[in-house]
């Protein structure tokens, strides 16, 4: 996973809070336990501060997971981080939300909010 | 994009705080990268002061995008003040919800409340 | 609009506040505009003192509006006036959702709590 | 309505405050206007304290309502009262939403919480 | 049911407080009074402070109580205390949600909190 | 279960072979085993001939199963028999759908067709 | 109900058999037994012949049945007595579906194929 | 499973064919391969010639399967057998649907006509 | 509308009948009577002959309806003839269902089969 | 795309003709333009004759179009020809139905017939 392929625009309105929610429910990456496949959808809600993150070069980001062998919750912690790195918002939120395995579904949730 | 469209009538209720919900399944702009349309719904929620922003010319506001290149971001934030310039409201919200994009969708949502 | 239609009865339990909502999926008027009929769904959600509206009195009192123009905004505040007025409820309110024109739906919301 | 039929069985965990919510969907009982029978969805939320409210008695004490003429309002006041009686919970709700009748249908909500 | 069935793994993120969602549509026990099966839905929401439960260890706990005769409230004060035991979660609540019975259905919730 | 509750009114269009539906997702009648409440869906589909039933007849012809213990594939077979007897229709069925028993539904569909 | 009001337009492309579904949610007439209003949806699907109904005058056509008492068999079939001497279609179905009253609905369907 | 639990009772009216139809959505076996629960919905399709098969029989005859390792299509075959066996139907449709395992879900439908 | 703009690739299993559906619910054109945009879902369902058309210049084909003005019926029946042209297939419908316009919403379906 | 990967088990039911269908919505591969990675749904239905697949057999088998670069078209007739070569069945259709790209989605279905 390589984060430096998150790209970021200029917020054209930083004076005003407001909020962007993406999802995305075609992300797939790999059980480190079993090697197969997971399925899950992924939904990102931030307030931009300086910069926006861009969708095209998010939808790369998201594909480097695809073949790449990692838990759920270490998933969500990850792409909460590296969107923290890339455009510091001022709060954000990752959901992470897999289908079943073996009759059971998980789901993933993991925030930060900018200090003051 | 003129602004000028959007006519306003006056509030028979100025004396009570009530809210008015528009919803607009139906719009469509321009990708300014790609050169293809976008598809959204528009959500407009407000509590009106004086005035109320009139159906019709509200319509005729939205198919002035309709050819227009312009980011989801900026749509959203231009449609609140465009609107909060029409009508002064006590308070407004305006969210843009988008059809995805390499399977990928966006909702932005911006407020704004008049100053006491 | 007679508002003297809408019926009363006691509230046995007035020392207990509890709550009623009455929805009418058929409440329809006529545009004054256009002269074409609206249709939309009446919510009436309260909490009653020392009376209840009789709810076939209500649907009359509804009916009165099947051929009168009058706009979505003051149907709403004028519905919760006549209710307020018929039954002095502890606080209530009305919201009316109107089917799209134009491919746009409206949604008005008023509220009326009671002075201590 | 014999609520003597409500039976109750002792709470095994009183020191842990935790909900149970009991769903029924086949109610019925008679309008005592016009004889003919209603039918509605009562939803029981509340929170034990020593006792909880046997599920098989409770289907039959809901059977006691089958025959009986009893407006709405009344039957969620009366249905409340029966089980606080029965046994005493720390909170409780009880909600009766009905089948619409000349279109309109109505949903009453009454809760009552237990004395500190 | 033996609790000790259920494996805990080391939490990677625990300088920050986030949830994990579990859900087993597929969960079936014994009526204790009629040996007849009940079938439900178990939720577990937590936020993890040392350890998370291993999914896996998770799925097997609940094939214990298969052919185990247990009410409903016990069920969910029995799952949430081994949950509690095993991994000392900041907060975590246990729903199960059950499948009608005499066309009455029945949800419990139950919450703990780790002492500060 | 009087049939001669129901009536009829002439067919207005006896040269056009044309279809009604009826659907009454109120029915209650009693289990004759156990004496408890069953609850269903009856639909009644029909081609009329020189008569249509009267549906408040009809309404109050399903009223009279409101206490009477029979079993879903008799009621089924006897509406289709009393209504067939009332109107003569050129083809008609019926279907039962009721609500879960023991976790189990059961649906019956009988249907007639007039000798040419 | 006059039906001079619908008017017809030229079917470009009568060599070819295709169909044409219009759906009308918003219809309202009035029960000639109790003078309260009747709320359904009409549903026309038809293969044009030389003529396509016009869809403007088609809503003024509907709205003539507004404050006019008439049952729903004979509505069916009125409507599509009149839509066949408008543009005599190669086939044509009409269905008008009707809100529940007193739990109730009903669906009639009407069709008339032109002679060979 | 023993088969001898399906008891029958005489169809009233075997003068007519008409379709019974049961489902059990709470259908559970044990996977002969992994010995882990399988859970699925079976369905019951079928036209009663002098005998119809008893629900509460049934049920306890699905009970049957509840710790025993099949296959889905062998548990489809059998349930077929078994039912043609104790009631010897015009015709039978027996469907099992069974829950996701590694993201997959199979159905299974098997059918059987008495020779005329 | 250049139909020009269709491309179409080579079917590597001439030898089967095979279908293919295509579904676009972001179609847009604007109606020539009042020169506001209709928004409707065009489904194309088709058995290949010789060739497939190739979904990007679809899409581009698509879009050249966007400012054009153009009844129902004839943007069905002028994509028919296009996608005919270009592809010779061995059979295809085209369906174009469009969102309401005053109330009321239509859906056309055309079809043409290859001459054997 | 290995079809040697594809395992079969004898079918214990071989003089019955019965249907199996197997729906995995969890189906990945690549668009051969363009890189990206496409997400479908495939569902196989078929009539066994000596042979049914063996499901985990065809997991895997599914799994090896993850990272390989094939055309919708080309991905349905390949599986229903890689099936029809492993278990011979009497007859087989194979649907895969896709999400959209650009807005557009579509859906391929092949069928295959055993010779007589």
């Amino acid at each position: 996973m390589k984060k430096e392929i998150l790209e970021v625009f200029d917020n054209t309105y930083p004076d005003r809070n407001y909020t962007i929610e993406i999802v995305n429910p075609e992300f797939t990456s790999v059980c480190p336990k079993t090697g197969l496949p997971d399925f899950g959808t992924i939904t990102v809600h931030y307030v931009p501060d300086r910069t926006c993150v861009e969708l095209k070069s998010l939808k790369y980001y998201f594909l480097e997971f695809r073949n790449a062998g990692i838990f759920y919750e270490n998933i969500t912690n990850r792409i909460l981080d590296d969107l923290v790195a890339a455009m510091q918002p001022r709060s954000i939120t990752v959901t992470t939300k897999w289908k079943a395995r073996g009759g059971i579904t998980e789901t993933v949730t993991a925030s930060h909010t900018a200090q003051g």
